[in-house]
């Protein structure tokens, strides 16, 4: 099967880290050996989403590749942030599965513990998640939004760990949070990391990866050949 | 003070029912003898919004306006829709109150009564407004949200009144509704009929005008010189 | 149009700031050109609000004041206490609008904020508005109930002015809120200055003035021509 | 131990089926062998409690009872009517402990099922008893609350036995209940009558007595010698 | 009335304060004089229940003295433990009514306050007692859930008043509880002592003893002639 | 990947639908390449699943399986019907990720739709589905429990597709599902089918088949090293 992440921001000129090379490798940790994964970027739009008026500005661009994708054939899409921008409105257009990656990391969350914190970027996108919580009715689930105090641009410019691991820990020691996801897909690479760190650290709390559970969702919906309702996502009539 | 309405559409070429001067005559109805308002189309965008995907493409330039109107001395925005598009994405933008049509209602009915149906005009729309319901915490006033199966641009070209009595008859019989909203700002100039229409045939429901509750809620606001919060709506760094 | 403001205890001996006038003029500030406001005090019942006792001896007189309001021809009635004394058996005795002073608090600071705490006199009160809270399906936006620990009536006779930037700093810091409500209309005058005060120590809270936000309501009201649904507030027969 | 049941309302003057003996004899049924109860009615008030406004009237004399009730060494007081009129404020005013029928009601109801139906008087007393259910944190149990539309004063001179049959039966069939409570303390006599034929009809849902479940509360509670928590009704100042 | 209690572990070998007459005793002091109650241990199973593990190895054995104690013409059954064990099978076996002793003192907390604290034995408890409030639809009401780290075979062999009055104290002064219920039924006599101790210690709290709730239900229900619903719990095939 | 099925009842004697070959093969349609699923049957227990009882007597049998399996080195552990039985159980024993087969269908049916309805076996097993909903969190999102009054045990003796067919109807027509979930793992090999069938009479709703749900979680928590978390399911220690 294909999918197609969708990175809904403008390809960052001088980050190796953030290339498509490195998200295909990062998303292909998560995959079944008959699933085939690509990226692309926005060829117009922000440089990262971390308020509504960002998600606004990567719309239009976000919902032309959503159509093209299906055009090519893929068998579902990823909109590659946490934020879960346009997603509503790509499944309005498309008859593929569309996920972005804050509902298949609570859903994962909710199977996996009773409450759940999100540690993401920055204080800004909290009203943001508190909203994406209540749509998707997992608000009771949440024992905790946290952020790192950095945003999306630096993800790769310090080192984060420590950073994450304070919050994991307060998420732990004072929000009783029994797991957590990490709320940014731009934190590649640690969740196996983060996992070991706090098992060894006595606060063995299950960290979701939210690429990871995007990835497994779709795989999951694919095989079962579901998607999207289209009593709850209505047929869009497409502008040309 | 200045009221601005901006009709998140471009303007319909020939319909005179919704050209800027029926508009505003509509919405000085509701206004204090110091309010001036008026209106503004978009320059591109959707004919109407009746999905998420029209609300994506509407967003840009409702935005443009958004920040044009604070620059030029305006006291309060209105985005004329009950959709209420971009209106979270706008109040990072501006200092200035924005509302849109669905939350004054919402906060306007709750007041009113117990139990409150809305009657909008596509079953498309239904899953926006349930949406929006959950986003401003009125799910539990909700009786029930109906439609009259009629686009919002046919509403200024067939006799809307019937089929709208009929559905604010079902809501008070069957759904148990002790008030309603009308979930459209192009159902114009009806809400007193329906008021009284009601109350003559015994299922004396108070009807909201959603504009009306929209020009009332920024009086209010300007007045009280409030606006909204700059922790819930963050601060976004426009683009260009 | 024309609001009666009924204070819901006898008139203070000697307190010159809880006089008639000095209370027209406080709400005065919140009004549109052509609103004219007056205010009674009740002839007979508690000298302060403070509990379900005090409402319950307050009842007869303040629906004595209520019919009588009607009669004169008055178009609204703002019962002026946070605590929203008898409204619903008022509104179930007339047909002009009857507003309190919490609700529309509520409803207003839930259009501005996601979370909004409320800081009010006493802690014999804070049941009884989380009482009110859930009544008016409101309690989940409510990030805190907090109080100065001062009577009623002695909010003349201190500089509560400290207290409350002091629990507005709590109800910011340590409970999260996004905005906040002065739980009681006995502290008049203060809104403005308690806004500027917060901002500039970068806490910048819009903070609700309960006399204002009851105010802008009833004329909102009274422009749309709209009042408490019969079916919510079923009409009593009056005794005598 | 000794019970006294305060009924807020005026004595009907002929009515021999709501005398103090034929009230006592009634809630006889339901005690233990070491209890006593005794009835007072009001010296003044309305003649039946059929919305806010007539619980308001009530209100004062209700209260005078309840604070001699206590003088007078009794150990816990039904305040004998299924609206919980007063209960509130009379909580605090005395230590010993105070119960409506509403409230010890929905808590036998609630553990014995999970979704159960009222069946009241009057189609006025509905909100009423939504909003008790609110403040109870019962709204989720309740499955309807349906109404045999008969006044109070009706109850005794009409035969209500088939109307609550049939308002119980579309509860069972239309509403999913799986239990029922008689909503008016006013329905005597009835609650085995109703148990015994609905199980007859094949829909044996077990109906509680409103009258029933407040003896046996106050039983409880005062074996257990518990009284309400003073943090949650706050004590009042008497006003002499 | 016949009661029995049904302690769902076996008999700890040389624990004198668990033997049969020890817990009749207790049982005791809170029933009418008309109450038989008796004493029954598993004959095989737990030594405690702790988990959900335990309490599916006590299920099958706990069920056959359910259907043994209605055969034996019992008038009501107490599963004797706070976690509810197989309360809810045991509703699907018999006719006569069946209470742990979570849900009687959640209703009866319920009734006294708005919000309760419970203070249990060992953290390992706490997301089964999450679990049975949410099931029982009072996980609004509970302030905190809170433990004293000692196991359910350690409560006889240590003083356990000094942990219980500091998890109460927290209670009251960090997560605002206006009364507390103990959180097993191992902590036997205690209930009239803290309730007392905290008095003084000027947080008067009410503090319910599970047991005491647990007889006091049942002998309501018996004298009210009422039992479980058979629509919430279906009447269920024995296997022999 | 190993995944096993335990299919907690006792195997049928005389079904080949429900041997474990056919199960096998069942199951196999939705895994990825890499994943082998066995499947037992419990040696001993119930010969259906329809009740909490049968839950309880299937309990020890369950659980020496998946205590079994994980010593055995299998992956992730399916219990394989829809009332999740012992499934907390069984996540305090072991490591290895642990699913049933209605959290996962809730999960995946959430992400698909705003209301889904569920279709199961029989009227007894509707309030313990209505238990699991609020265990999970998703109550808000269920539109409906509905069933084809069809034992287990019938399901293969039957055409059960019709019945089937016509709740899925009654769930569309009047409940407002927008997606369906099969309430039993025993409706084998029918939701491709029913997926068309209701699409061609234009109620195109998602049909979930709750054992591709489950197969398809545990292949992506194994995938992404996730597991229960330990903080929400205790550890037990095992009675030998």
């Amino acid at each position: 099967m294909k999918i197609r992440a969708i990175i809904p921001i403008v390809q960052p000129p001088s980050e190796p880290a953030v290339s498509p090379e490195a998200i295909v490798k990062e998303l292909n940790q998560f995959k079944a050996p008959d699933t085939e994964i690509d990226v692309v970027f926005l060829p117009k739009g922000p440089t990262s989403i971390e308020c509504y008026y960002d998600e606004a500005m990567a719309a239009a661009p976000i919902l032309d590749l959503v159509i093209q994708a299906e055009k090519e054939g893929i068998d579902g899409i990823f909109i590659d942030c946490f934020g879960d921008p346009s997603v509503r409105a790509a499944r309005e257009l498309v008859k593929i599965p569309v996920v972005g990656a804050f509902q298949p990391s609570a859903m994962v969350a909710s199977l996996l513990s009773n409450k759940w914190s999100i540690v993401t970027v920055l204080k800004n996108v909290v009203p943001l998640l508190h909203d994406l919580s209540k749509l998707y009715g997992v608000e009771a689930k949440i024992s905790s939004i946290r952020h790192i105090n950095t945003p999306v641009l630096g993800l790769s410019r310090v080192d984060i760990k420590p950073l994450l691991l304070e919050q994991l820990e307060q998420a732990f020691d004072k929000d009783g949070a029994d797991a957590a996801v990490l709320g940014c897909t731009g934190m590649m690479g640690l969740s196996q990391f983060l996992n070991s760190e706090m098992r060894e650290r006595g606060k063995p709390i299950p960290i979701v990866d939210p690429s990871g559970a995007a990835i497994g969702y779709l795989e999951l919906l694919i095989r079962n050949r579901l998607s999207q309702s289209s009593l709850s996502y209505a047929q869009a009539t497409r502008m040309t």
